[in-house]
């Protein structure tokens, strides 16, 4: 039995905890305050040991806590024996204090209260100092999700760029759809299939393959006329810039 | 009975026409290839009419050839009495000839042979030039789709728009995030299911709502490091743009 403690009450920890609860050989030890300023708040529970009653500590503390608090939370851990991990794309792992015995747990999904995620299909992403850890982690990891993958720090950077490419940028494109509709009192749930569509073709097709559109093939007439439309000057930046390294990229390789 | 003739043999004319197929109180009459050259080469075919044998002529011709075709095909039809609509969602009604009866089926949606589509679920945009049309176009669509709208020229253009924003562009980040993990030796699969959980959330939540990231929560040391991660000059003004873009919606909306 793995016995993990969780930092943080936000979305991820909201994930977590359903998913541990789903799983055989896991269980929640605790959920602490991302906004604990010391180790002796933690009210670990007790148990009876030989007649004494004795705090339990987790095998690992799970920090859900946000980028910039990883630095001050973890330090309030920093005289626990326990496995320490953070649960970042972007935080190096050493940045966790250099006393303790660290480590990294990245799920590499978005995660809100409203929507449901299959945790088994989201990939997690390990990295540990020792080995030792690094089989803790993995133990732990593969109860959770079928997908784990121990990525280093420097990968897991790129890793993390690459996500804001597919899931920020790409959100904020569903928004500038979304505003164009608007401004022509046409619901935006008319793109909804196509979004979905666009998503689901990369299971067969590599992005590469899937790519069609004005930019793709060279057509100038229509890319002339979209800009035309735009009359936001952000929004013909994007379309200028996104046209042109689509056509950059066919150009090059086809 | 509603009979159509198709013109066009791509990615379009392949689900329509298996879409057709399921569907009641319609069906194909022939499929024309795009490089018909005059109207007397359509093999329309013959029925008896009191012991004549008599051409048989759909109610609708679909054009469903590329965008710059459209002109020079439908000038084929230029003597049929029957509704010639093409299926484009950026060329205007209006580029078909004067002489015919036209109008516009444009489904939103993006078609491969390789992927299926639930035909019932694509938005189709219909628009003609007279009610009666618009009726007889309406009663297509709607044994085909349970999505119906009927859209100007104008409205039209903007929503294609609005589809290259959300399909081929958001299609080109999907290909910027592979190049990402191609360069670091991991699976791009590890970001499809993110990819795939980005397009679903927006059943649920508006983009504006969905919406993560640096950008959105001003993080600009994440950004800065981001920067230095990409290399490549036109991945970075990508990057910056998306990125100043996100941050001005938030910086006026919140």
């Amino acid at each position: 039995m793995i016995k993990v403690s969780i930092v943080g009450t936000g979305n991820l920890s909201h994930h977590l905890i359903q998913s541990i609860s789903k799983a055989e050989g896991i269980g929640v030890l605790e959920v602490i305050s991302s906004r604990i300023r010391s180790f002796k708040e933690i009210l670990a529970p007790t148990r009876q040991d030989h007649g004494v009653q004795k705090h339990e500590f987790p095998d690992i503390y799970i920090l859900t806590v946000s980028d910039d608090a990883i630095a001050s939370v973890s330090e309030i851990f920093k005289k626990t024996k326990r496995l320490v991990v953070h649960t970042s794309g972007s935080v190096p792992m050493d940045s966790l204090p250099k006393e303790i015995r660290k480590g990294v747990f990245y799920p590499l999904q978005t995660f809100s209260k409203k929507t449901k995620v299959d945790f088994k299909e989201v990939p997690l992403c390990i990295e540990a100092e020792n080995n030792e850890d690094l089989h803790l982690l993995r133990k732990l990891a593969e109860k959770l999700s079928n997908n784990v993958i121990e990525v280093s720090t420097e990968k897991r950077a790129r890793l993390h760029l690459a996500a804001v490419f597919v899931n920020n940028f790409t959100n904020h494109l569903y928004e500038i759809g979304a505003e164009i509709c608007k401004d022509q009192d046409l619901p935006f749930s008319l793109l909804e299939p196509l979004i979905v569509e666009t998503a689901n073709k990369i299971k067969n097709l590599s992005p590469l393959e899937a790519q069609t559109g004005p930019a793709r093939r060279n057509d100038l007439a229509t890319i002339r006329s979209h800009m035309e439309l735009l009359e936001d000057s952000d929004r013909k930046e994007i379309y200028s810039q996104l046209s042109k390294s689509i056509r950059k990229t066919y150009g090059k390789k086809l």
